[in-house]
């Protein structure tokens, strides 16, 4: 379990943006940041309303002096500092419509960036932040904070090596049920600005958890897509965007993929559920209950992997995303403690002037970003179409 | 769990086509059909091959003198035994391609017909067979045998009676692995007649378990489909029928509905899975555990319903579908009785001269069976133009 | 799935004991009898009033000349009948005080038993009917339906075979929640008899169910039990039996067991379940969900067997218990079909003049049965003297 | 989620004791600590032996000078230390025979305890430290962490409500499986301890995992016991302590419990399981699926009730012990770090002045861990005793 900054040899000093009080993954966030007690939260802007940003940052334990009015006020203050004293990376946990603006000022003053998902407000906003990262030296992860799992990546590896052949069915669904009725009217903050198009962007699920889906399906088996026909419905009326739809997925090797993203399911909490179809074997895993994955193949008692970091069949990278032994359930902010976990080494890397993977990097990244906000946009294009086939393969996509 | 025939006071007499050695279907409409103890077997046309169909009789305690080469045999000289002697039903399991024939030879002489699905070959063949059983006075049930569970019908009622209010979504997929491999290469039976298009049918997986998945879904929720969206993939090399397939359904209240069927998904058994989100309640139901119902409220703690012919809150048609008191599970062959005890209803009022239900059945029925033949033919012809949307509503099937 | 009473080429005819109107478990013999299509029920005396066992016949199909007013009249009526058309065997099916004088009736006259559970009234009388039973040439069985599971018959070959090692613990439990209430005081048949020590014997919840428990123990294992130490409830004030109850077991192997049982669990149905431990495996199997067994071992992933008659590691026991492929839950009906099937196998053979084995059944028998008996009247003796260690071996059992 | 230490307005400062290299607990303790963001860890003696514990520092960012070869030289460097720098608590996170002192002497220097369980090598040392903690004004918390889960919590409130009615069953146990093979003689250095009893203390199983789950019904239930039959197995041959136990307890209500403790249940992970029976109601819960519990009642669907702090029936303590919301998993360290929290309320009130609650804490303190020591020593004397009935009341233990 135990994991150090290495040749730093001090901890990470985080810079925290939104997270003011009725937030969700702001706190988030800042616990999986300091879940291995390698970072340190020294700073915030925690709202854009800077009274409130700066009300809310006892509740951080951030000193006055470092709780800020604005990001742009943070950003530039700590790019002030001593480099012994100020942050080491910014989280952007606002919402969708800001994530570009700030993590383009926080690459500009070279400090790292941890992005909430989805990248961006639009496509168009994610290339040019792949150019910008390219252009730069940060480390950029992107809470696409699924893929650590230990599961996912014991299910990723297993993959990649060709335990189940080739990959031909992909089923992937995220069902909630919160946004069943019209929350959105009574002031509730998460809900507000995610049916909102001008803060949450083109797509409403689709946008929040559907690309987490899709993402998961990409992440788990690396399958190219192609095209893709999809299907977005406003159940709640007067709703302004989707809280339900479906995706139908060409891949380029010929496989068959789904996407299913609802808010509307009564009762239904985080149901993050996929099935992969391959030659050889196939998979099951479900994000509320991520301590357990089955791995299926014809003939043999179906086997029930679960997270154990001392098992001789665990994969490396499940090994690594492991903090306890067995049977001890680890849970949400564990995996998203995997990505700050596998940040923090480029990070650590990083300061100590040593060289880190920027493009292959085992937590989801910028080229994942824009395959993800590619897929909002061809997803929203093509149920206007009526479910016309449109391409899905974005040119800076991961592949 | 006492059931009877009532006012007739005897047990029904069977004759089955089909069945013989190799069969899976055949041995389980003999099993439903006795499993109350309210008819016998007393005549069958096992096979196709005429000595194979005889040497099969011993196997059903079928007196030799009814172990008949033919089922024009076995229909024509059964018509012509006397009334207290002859088949009261026939049940026909035999593969698709001759569904028609015999269905249309015994309804002819009027016998009562249980048919296994999907009911013909082709739409065609089953629109004839609506008007073949409209004009005739038997009794027709169609082996939708998924409907015969307890907690399907429980579902159904509670969706019917409003309880979950408007459906809005519909999630329903049948997952197999059988033909994983091109297993009726190897003169496997079953398999064998399901992929040859010359005794299947247009579809493969879509036409033998893709019409379970959505007659599932009409059966208990009663939404109209309005148009289908299909994409059939054949994922083994040179089989010539689908092995997986996905469909997107319009329904006509707005709802949108998602049908997949696979028959290539390593270790899966027979998983098919429903799950339906109303404005008031969801629903989720799995058969491989068939005896236990999820039904969710936003609010509320999950409620499991149990099949249990005592609860407070089991419907009248669940107690009605039940033999034994919760907690001892039934199954497939239950449920599959089940269409057998409600069709034997029927029947013995039939001989007993009493009005008895021909559209608005508890069992499904043929225009049941027309609906799926529609079904298959457009989702088969929606696939081949790249997933059109194609009308999927057939005005003679059941509203 | 296909079985047969083989050279025999006739269905066995059965008279029941028991069943009439507000049974359960009749019914259960009936359709567990009829359900492989090689019975058929020809006599009854259905209850222990005459009028009403006379009343009940219509619904088991038994004609009037054959629905008798007494299991005295049934017995030495059929025993006179012609040797082409009098019963086979008795299937006995009536609370626990009349099965010794049913038994030993029918044993006299000849007749194959299968006889509900517990065996008798008491352990006398079971060690009686072991005299009676051997001093005879019939075939008996003993309704320990649960053994018929074709994964209790899969695990009992590997522990057998040795795949587990040396078993040390087995933790077996059997909960209900039926008698929660005293529901016997308002007239429920099946709660009246079973609350009542002259019906029921010397043992409440542990006489019904507690022996189950024990005897899946017992089969899976084959362990030699040694001594028990019991504890035994009334948590329903006013109740004459125990509703719940605790044993500790010590195994002539060194091995410790504990066999728990309620009926007093709120909201649970029929949850029997039991862990076995081994030297080098370890298997866990629940009878809510029978279609599945767990079979862990350290080291590696946790193997789910399920039912599956064409699976390479389903054992042979396993196969021939089966009536359909795995993913088509098989149920409490089937299970209790197959204690018939194999007692056919061995009816069917003394009909035709063929050897027979009577100890080593697949199928409990009056070994078992004693087994069965002793373990009561020792944990009910061991519990009135506040759980003292008394020998729990019975000479007479199987081992 | 948001929690602080309220006006205290700073980070509490934690000296951990153990969690050397190899180490398990002390690296949860570390974790645990600061999930919340309310400590933060500034000093250890991570080891017995000092060049390891200093060695170790680095891993925890424990600064040089304040990583201490001795849990004596911290805890009276640390006392000297101003008051704005020394630590506030210390973590035992070592092997039980050393808890005392080490609990001892942070006491006399006034600082807070969080002690790992069982709390001390004896029950005379438990007596001797309920003693120290009265005579002091420290927090004192016990992790017996499994308390800390939000639905543990929920059962605890509805059953201390009356929802449950009386309660008359308690079946628990902890069912693990890594000491199925003699790994303590291969140097493994979380069983090597364990297995010793000059380390251990008088028992194995029970004292690591017995403790835990007899814990997890005094907590859930408040029964009072009145006394215990226990048996105990050493399986593995050569082991000196038990590897397997079950103990039955009488409650001073009628009630009956069982406590079973297995190292030996191959491929078994950590599956701690409760299962409580009231007159009004039933419920179950498994460490394993932390964020379900089963709720039943006669006559009602069963009840599953999810970790989640928004539902309308989530009880105080629920909710209070929730960081995120449902569906997304919270697992063993959130529970862990739940135990820290309701102690850091104390701590914060200590070191502002306010007034505390020392006995009635919703987490385990002093008074569970003498009634935890005396449960151990009553099994290990019933079982040397042929499982004879002790007393389990202790007068200090909590009621």
């Amino acid at each position: 379990m135990e994991t150090t900054n290495g040749a730093l040899n001090r901890k990470l000093r985080m810079g925290l943006v939104g997270g003011g009080s009725g937030a969700f993954i702001g706190r988030v966030h800042a616990t999986a940041a300091v879940l291995d007690n390698r970072a340190e939260i020294v700073a915030g802007a925690l709202s854009s309303n800077p009274e409130r940003a700066k009300a809310s940052a006892p509740s951080y334990a951030i000193p006055d002096d470092r709780a800020y009015g604005s990001y742009q006020e943070m950003i530039d203050t700590e790019a002030s500092l001593p480099e012994d004293q100020r942050i080491d990376f910014v989280s952007i946990a606002t919402p969708n419509h800001t994530h570009f603006e700030v993590a383009k000022a926080a690459i500009e003053k070279g400090f790292n960036v941890v992005c909430d998902k989805p990248m961006t407000f639009d496509l168009a906003q994610a290339e040019e932040l792949v150019k910008l990262v390219e252009g730069s030296d940060v480390v950029f992860a992107l809470t696409h904070n699924y893929t650590g799992n230990p599961l996912v990546r014991q299910a990723r590896e297993m993959i990649l090596a060709g335990e189940l052949g080739e990959i031909q069915a992909i089923r992937s669904s995220y069902i909630q049920g919160w946004l069943r009725t019209r929350i959105e009217e009574s002031g509730q903050k998460q809900s507000a600005w995610r049916t909102d198009p001008s803060k949450s962007g083109a797509a409403g699920a689709f946008g929040d958890i559907g690309t987490h889906a899709y993402n998961l399906a990409r992440y788990m088996t690396g399958l190219i897509p192609e095209q893709v026909s999809c299907h977005l419905k406003v159940f709640e009326e007067g709703r302004q965007l989707d809280d339900y739809g479906h995706a139908v997925i060409r891949f380029e090797n010929g496989g068959l993929g789904t996407v299913t993203a609802s808010q509307i399911s009564h009762g239904r909490e985080n149901d993050l559920f996929i099935e992969i179809d391959g030659t050889k074997g196939a998979i099951q895993w479900r994000q509320e209950e991520p301590n357990a994955m089955i791995f299926r193949q014809n003939g043999k008692p179906h086997q029930i992997y679960t997270r154990d970091p001392n098992a001789p069949h665990a994969s490396e990278m499940h090994k690594a995303a492991c903090r306890i032994p067995a049977g001890h359930p680890e849970g949400y902010l564990e995996a998203f403690a995997n990505v700050y976990r596998f940040a923090f080494d480029a990070m650590a890397k990083r300061a100590s002037g040593e060289d880190f993977e920027k493009r292959e990097t085992i937590y989801p990244n910028v080229y994942d970003g824009v395959d993800g906000m590619n897929f909002i946009q061809q997803c929203v294009a093509s149920s206007s179409e009526g479910g016309a086939w449109l391409p899905l393969k974005h040119e800076a996509a991961r592949r």
